[in-house]
């Protein structure tokens, strides 16, 4: 899926994939070996449709090690910072796609829809456990210090992570969205745990703090430039307009930048939306509306923004050698890509 | 509630409160101040119906703290670890809520059905976050080691909270149960927590590893005692059997340890719970079934083993001064209850 050095990305997916197995390998308790299948089933190593697909393009680990090697460190010290953040965001998953009612993800039946929700639910909070337990191996190989620095910053991103879910769920009931309402949400549901990531990766690599706060600032502006992207596909996207119009984020109602714009300025777009129920048919249109009133151009500005912040924040970071070059290479994937 | 010293009691319960405010006060994020509300209705601060008597019992952290100053330390340094276990425990409480489509809790509407599971799987998460948040804390007057020890321990009784959890929800679908099957479940659901607390107080004292087994040990066979002699209340005790039959556990088919004694006999008592749907007007003759089958004496037993396990242990803890007499006191009477 991400195409920058293919033997270095294949060594960096297997180190983490082992890792991870590691820790969900915890859960041993007597006659738990059905709630590892779920966490193991979840991850995408087993039941039917396991495999890479099923994975998940593992885009936070990738970047947590790349930035601990760019950073001048060896990426096997960032091995459980990486695994963690991956397991977070899995939990997290876990818990939206029973929020959200989503009956798939990437591809296969999610797990409240095959076990239930009680089960689903508790599944998420062992496995945002395994992900603390993971990250506390840090302290194997790096000062004690530093562990606990690590997890205060992780805990920080988890917090954020459910307060931008909290938002998100919170917006469905409301109809007075505008655009101030959008950062805060995308902050910490996509941007807080990236951010994360490549401070942790600078911090396993022991650099000072100005070069960790730019790091930081890379992975933050990194996320939301993907998700202001994500927002573009979302209605513009081939997929959205002409592939299949139901994968089109105006027929699910997201709130996401576009729409929000759109609302703002009380026009044929805003008065349309406001009444509902948006059939297949109109996507075409609705989203040719969008465009005219500025929608469009106004959230490419926005990712062509926070992509060059991001970029800006890479260079003052002052990324080394291959990892320092693959780090670069990837984010310029994440943010040219048209799917 | 409790009744050890009441001046002693009465300044825990009062340094508890303000230690979980101040952890909660983290939900501080723009547009966030009802996740906040949410919690703090949850804990029982706000809200209809908020006060001591929607706060819980607060048994675990009082614990933590007794267990603390008992093993010579100074009981104010265990105040995140007092405070990080009840979060802990509240946050279990509103996954357990949803996941056992429970209305009320402490006498008040749950999470779930005031504000919807969506938001009420978030606000288990978030609180879940800020207990570990709470428990960082620690480094503030401990050594880095100290609170990396005290986080791994932590997070394994975590761990088994959600193996514990898992068990007990797979076995509502299971008619092959027997007396194997309680302890692992009771050891993750309420031993695990509780011999954590008691080995945090004692960590952070700084007492060494054998004395810290014997208070752990405490903490694990008191949870033991604890269950199984709610166990007994749950088809024996007066609000059970006399009082309001709806509050006993044959009535909800919970797999409690006499009702698995039973079923291990394949009498009569087996033979009507196999045929399920049992009548509030059905119980008492049916729990003097249970009792002619030898249920209760076993569970009596059992409870009077795990309570003399628990006595030993504390013993050999040597716990100190008048923390140590509260800490005796509580136990006593946690185990002599009879409602």
């Amino acid at each position: 899926m991400l195409k920058i050095n293919d033997d270095l990305m294949q060594t960096l997916l297997v180190a983490i994939e082992t890792e991870q197995r590691q820790a969900v390998a915890r859960i041993d308790g007597p006659g738990c070996s059905h709630l590892h299948y779920m966490l193991a089933y979840h991850l995408g190593w087993e039941g039917e449709g396991a495999g890479p697909e099923a994975c998940g393009k593992r885009i936070r680990p990738v970047l947590v090690l790349l930035t601990c090697a760019a950073a001048g460190g060896a990426w096997q010290a960032a091995l459980p910072a990486a695994a963690a953040v991956e397991l977070v965001h899995n939990f997290s998953l876990i818990h939206d796609d029973i929020e959200d009612n989503s009956p798939t993800r990437r591809g296969r039946p999610t797990l409240w829809k095959l076990w239930g929700v009680p089960q689903a639910i508790n599944s998420g909070d062992a496995l945002f456990t395994l992900a603390h337990l993971e990250l506390g191996r840090l302290r194997e190989t790096r000062p004690a210090e530093v562990t606990l620095q690590a997890a205060e910053l992780f805990e920080q991103a988890c917090l954020q992570l459910t307060q931008g879910q909290y938002l998100d769920l919170a917006y469905e009931a409301r109809t007075d969205l505008f655009l101030d309402d959008y950062w805060p949400m995308i902050r910490g549901k996509t941007a807080a745990l990236l951010a994360a990531g490549t401070e942790l990766g600078s911090l396993i690599a022991g650099v000072q703090e100005e070069r960790r706060s730019a790091f930081r600032r890379f992975g933050e502006h990194l996320g939301l430039a993907f998700q202001t992207q994500d927002d573009l596909l979302g209605i513009w996207g081939d997929a959205a307009l002409i592939g299949k119009s139901t994968a089109s984020d105006l027929l699910t109602g997201k709130k996401s930048l576009p729409v929000l714009y759109g609302l703002g300025q009380r026009g044929k777009f805003a008065q349309r939306w406001y009444q509902g129920n948006i059939q297949p048919e109109e996507i075409e249109s609705l989203a040719a509306q969008l465009e005219a009133e500025g929608g469009r151009d106004y959230t490419r500005q926005a990712a062509e923004n926070e992509t060059e912040q991001a970029s800006q924040a890479l260079e003052e970071a002052q990324p080394r050698g291959e990892a320092g070059e693959a780090l670069t290479a990837l984010a310029h994937q994440l943010l040219h890509r048209q799917a």
